[in-house]
């Protein structure tokens, strides 16, 4: 069975503003030292999918960025414009319709864009066990092996515990837990993370759709109706907004029963925060991840960002520095999540121009 | 008896890198948010000498941007021009023999150009009594009421206690001590903070030039004979490096025997480094001094400077944070002092675009 990638890439990632802006998200960004974030996530799905078989789902202001950003690896055509966030679900569904249209059947492989993901090689040899999983109609999703208690990630419960290769059934979705359970899970075996990754036949997701997201689904269906015609951007610009914003873990995942998990183990991190890149950079022997230039003195467990200006540093330790043409950014790095707030309050404030 | 001042603009105060910078040394700074460190230092003395009778004395590389910066005050010619830094002894021994040349006998007021004073009245009171100690042939210093068991000043024993407006003997010179012995010079009391200011008349100067550094005392005798003759630039850049670099403290201050000392109360801090910033700055309810603007949250006691760019701060406190067009600081408060080792290492590394 053909196989498609789709990599969702609506976030704004405001966790690593400074750096992530309205039209550069963190997807936009180059973090690893390689390339741009979506760019890797393209790469890596390449061994899964043909290059013409990938679809790039963006917002409808980013579209026009992601599309030059992406210009080396996707024709203009294979990145969908949202006309407006409405979260994982819709970005699923629309892209599901999208190729359903296209070619009937198939399987689907879905990723954000912004995960790191260390070894690729070992990713898509989970993914086509995934897909093998997916051919017989069940809804597959790819759980990380935990390798600490993290309190950052939702975890899969699954039948017959975390061991192996194989898909196996998922029990139980559990939110983001605290350290103590986070410890729990891991000493009890049998959990493993939410990775967001997500591998299906077209038509076993749309039939879910229809189940458990009815209004979802007739939305979706209506501008299904107009793909192609002189109407479809007046249709879609008009009811993609109406689609209930859910995310396909809360809307599907939870409520359908016919779901797998196949457990995977190559080096993911969501790279959620600035203090997540201490597992994506390699750091020097005091701890610290320098891009730019550090002139330091006892400075330990840092992560340093400078485009232009060399910092320096004297006794600091556990701190983000990150500096761009226009802001600088000072923070703990346990406070590297309250990032979001200065965000929130620049744009409570109306300061467009830092946004 | 007539009143010199003489503003002694020698240092770089390489502890408030990246402000102060080779050719910007620390007292060409607005440090306080009203005026440039030395403008101030010479409005103060203004209560005390005529403004043709003020004297900055200052390095060579620096002069030239020195009568810029207090042409609003001082005539070029009232610059002196060091040709090479060889310690508070030489400076004040040339600046003598100058106004010995000038005037044959007065009254020389010495100051530092980069300290901070609250009270100018109450200086200028201080300064009055001290003059009219020097009047008698004494050398005068001025001793700063302790306010609290400073271990980065030198402190003066005196002979009767610390209370009073008189001139009273000096017993003792007393090294910077450690914080233990600071607490007990204050709770002993006698004891007060030596400020490295000056009153003394020429001739006794002079004298004790030629009794305890007979050696500086037969140059800077040579350099006073080509004085306003052809050779004396000449002379000078040739003579003035062989001149034993030592302070008057040590030099003179030490040795002599007619030292007297004058209590002061007028708000004094030598702001030594960016952590002594909140002495000469009104801090927020949080214990910020900020100058530029702070996009903060949960930001404590941090002293921040930026020109140019906002700093976001998340989480901090006791942080120096300072932005120039080239390079950023962010230091721990109580390694402020650390600054001048960056510089040093700047310097040992050939960074010359930084120094």
């Amino acid at each position: 069975m053909k196989t498609f990638g789709v990599i969702m890439a609506g976030g704004s990632g405001e966790r690593f503003w400074p750096l992530s802006r309205r039209d550069t998200p963190k997807q936009l960004l180059n973090l690893t030292g390689r390339d741009l974030l979506v760019n890797e996530a393209a790469e890596r799905l390449f061994g899964v999918c043909e290059r013409e078989d990938l679809l790039i789902v963006t917002g409808k202001s980013q579209t026009e960025k992601m599309r030059a950003a992406t210009a080396k690896y996707l024709k203009a055509e294979q990145i969908l414009s949202e006309p407006a966030a409405r979260n994982t679900a819709a970005c699923i569904g629309y892209a599901a319709m999208k190729l359903q249209k296209r070619c009937g059947e198939a399987v689907m492989v879905v990723t954000p864009a912004d995960a790191y993901i260390k070894d690729t090689e070992s990713f898509r040899k989970t993914l086509e066990t995934a897909v093998k999983a997916a051919e017989g109609g069940a809804l597959v999703t790819v759980g990380i092996r935990p390798t600490f208690p993290a309190t950052g990630y939702g975890y899969l419960r699954c039948e017959g515990g975390e061991k192996g290769d194989a898909a196996r059934k998922v029990l139980q979705f559990v939110e983001k837990p605290s350290l103590e359970r986070a410890q729990e899970y891991l000493s009890a075996g049998g959990y493993l993370w939410n990775s967001g990754m997500f591998v299906w036949k077209i038509s076993a997701i749309l039939q879910a759709f229809r189940r458990y997201l009815p209004e979802a689904y007739k939305i979706l269906s209506e501008i299904a109706k107009a793909d192609g015609t002189a109407e479809e951007r007046e249709v879609t610009e008009k009811l993609y907004p109406l689609i209930p914003s859910v995310s396909v873990d809360y809307g599907i995942m939870e409520k359908a029963e016919n779901i797998l998990v196949v457990p995977g183990d190559f080096g993911w991190s969501d790279v959620g925060s600035f203090d997540m890149l201490s597992a994506v950079r390699e750091a020097d022997e005091k701890g610290n991840v320098v891009i730019g230039e550090l002139l330091g003195a006892d400075v330990e467990n840092c992560v340093i960002y400078n485009r232009q200006k060399p910092v320096a540093a004297i006794g600091v330790k556990d701190l983000v520095i990150v500096e761009t043409d226009d802001v600088l950014l000072v923070c703990a790095k346990d406070r590297a999540q309250d990032v979001k707030k200065i965000v929130e309050k620049l744009r409570s404030e109306g300061r467009e121009e830092l946004l």
